[in-house]
């Protein structure tokens, strides 16, 4: 029952979004390729009108920011996520989330980005722990620390929490400041390993506890697999949150998702006068019951 | 992230049920007339089989203990609830929570209960204390310990600890077995209070963390006043039971609800296999998507 005590800020084209303390923030997840032939097929082509839907549709379903991915295999996402960024930026005003394994993608999406971005991410590889913290902190940017190594993710809570020590050690020794920083413990299937999910929240749990800082993950992932997917990621968004998740990446256009989210900020005392919840419900009457 | 350390079993005329540790145990709830009229009606004219169908809808939809309430206005519950505990363990063997504000109803419920049963409840009150746990230690009987007392309902979580605290070492000094105790932090409405959520789940965090006892709670109060009641109880049911409520009292037959509590389960390691939850998906494909 810990919650973020730090509060980072991200800055988009028109507007900043402050994470940690207020209402749960909705990373939008739908900007990505990854297994979406058409929107693969269009970036392929040089057709950016499918991304912007998504980044319109998402902003209006409450997405606070946007994660942004090229991954489509050939593509050179040095080229295209700055790209993307731009475009995405001219059409909707919020922070972005750029998202790539690349670092010179991400240092090339920072040159034309407006605002104070979010880059998705480091690890706990020094490697790449080396390129990042410098880049982040160069350009004010914040920072997702995803708590695997080059050895992999670590199967236990403590194995992920020496992670999280490692990273957030680096930053403070590099200058990034803590508030930059937002850590993601890794969603495996429960479909694979049915206790892959306790693990997960056991880490949150200790991030929150330990580090205070703002915390992220990719719900939907935990389900693969499984009957009930949209159930079992509400569930689970619930429960992470519960632990301290402050945002989520996950698909606001979604009812049963963006509900999940709404409903645990309410219980979590994060909607004063329900405001949110009861706005949510007034704009779109036909959502699940 | 804790949850109970300790087992309380059950014992009804066939079943026994283990609570903590294992699956999330469902009491379900709709054997109550409060606020069902057809049920009150069908009481008051001394017909059961109203109620005996709730019980076996709700043994069918994965209820492994039953609350039996017989809360009419008017009606003699001294004599009633003995009758509706002999009528429903005629038709389901599993453990029942015998559920009355009552002590000589609950006392009387007692003498025909075949079984070990689960007294609902006490509260820090020391007259109700004086009377309800001589009775559960005589009759072997586990007892529900509301946190609230002859002062009302504390508004923190410490108040609501403190009252955790005089239950439990009362429990201690007159022999009832803390593996007896189910303690129930009370759950408000929080469209009264948009922090009455938080203040519950800070208390069954406080309540795992320090006593390891079995957890229950009513959840469906929460929800009351606000649209999407359904959504919102199954989030609270995840955040509850990601907390360590460990046998919710809740309607299993609705979908929404009884799918919260299997995916929180599943969530938190105690669905080896997801059997549970493939089965529940193979047995009602027609549930929520």
């Amino acid at each position: 029952m810990m919650s973020a005590r730090l509060v980072t800020i991200l800055e988009g084209a028109g507007r900043s979004v402050t994470i940690g303390g207020g209402p749960v923030v909705i990373i939008g997840e739908r900007i990505n390729p990854t297994g979406r032939r058409f929107l693969a097929r269009a970036l392929g082509e040089g057709n950016l009108e499918p991304l912007l839907r998504e980044a319109r549709a998402q902003v209006e379903a409450g997405a606070a920011v946007l994660d942004v991915n090229v991954g489509v295999p050939g593509l050179d996402q040095v080229e295209w996520l700055p790209r993307v960024v731009e475009a995405v930026q001219a059409v909707v005003d919020v922070p972005l989330c750029l998202d790539s394994p690349e670092p010179e993608a991400l240092a090339a999406g920072l040159r034309v980005y407006r605002g104070k971005a979010l880059l998705n991410s480091t690890t706990a590889d020094p490697a790449l722990l080396d390129r990042l913290v410098p880049l982040a902190r160069e350009h004010g940017a914040a920072l997702v620390g995803l708590l695997t190594d080059e050895g992999g993710i670590p199967g236990t809570a403590d194995g992920r929490l020496q992670l999280a020590d490692r990273i957030v050690r680096r930053a403070e020794r590099e200058g990034l400041p803590p508030s930059d920083l937002v850590l993601d413990p890794v969603v495996l299937a429960v479909a694979a390993d049915t206790g892959a999910a306790a693990v997960t929240l056991a880490t949150i749990a200790g991030i929150a506890a330990t580090y205070g800082v703002n915390i992220t993950l990719g719900a939907s992932n935990v389900s693969f697999g499984l009957p009930g997917r949209a159930e079992l990621n509400a569930a689970f968004l619930a429960l992470a949150i519960g632990q301290g998740v402050t945002c989520p990446i996950a698909d606001p256009t979604h009812p049963a998702v963006r509900r999940a989210v709404l409903a645990a900020g309410l219980l979590l005392g994060r909607d004063p006068y329900a405001r949110r919840w009861i706005g949510d419900h007034r704009r779109r009457p036909g959502g699940p019951a």
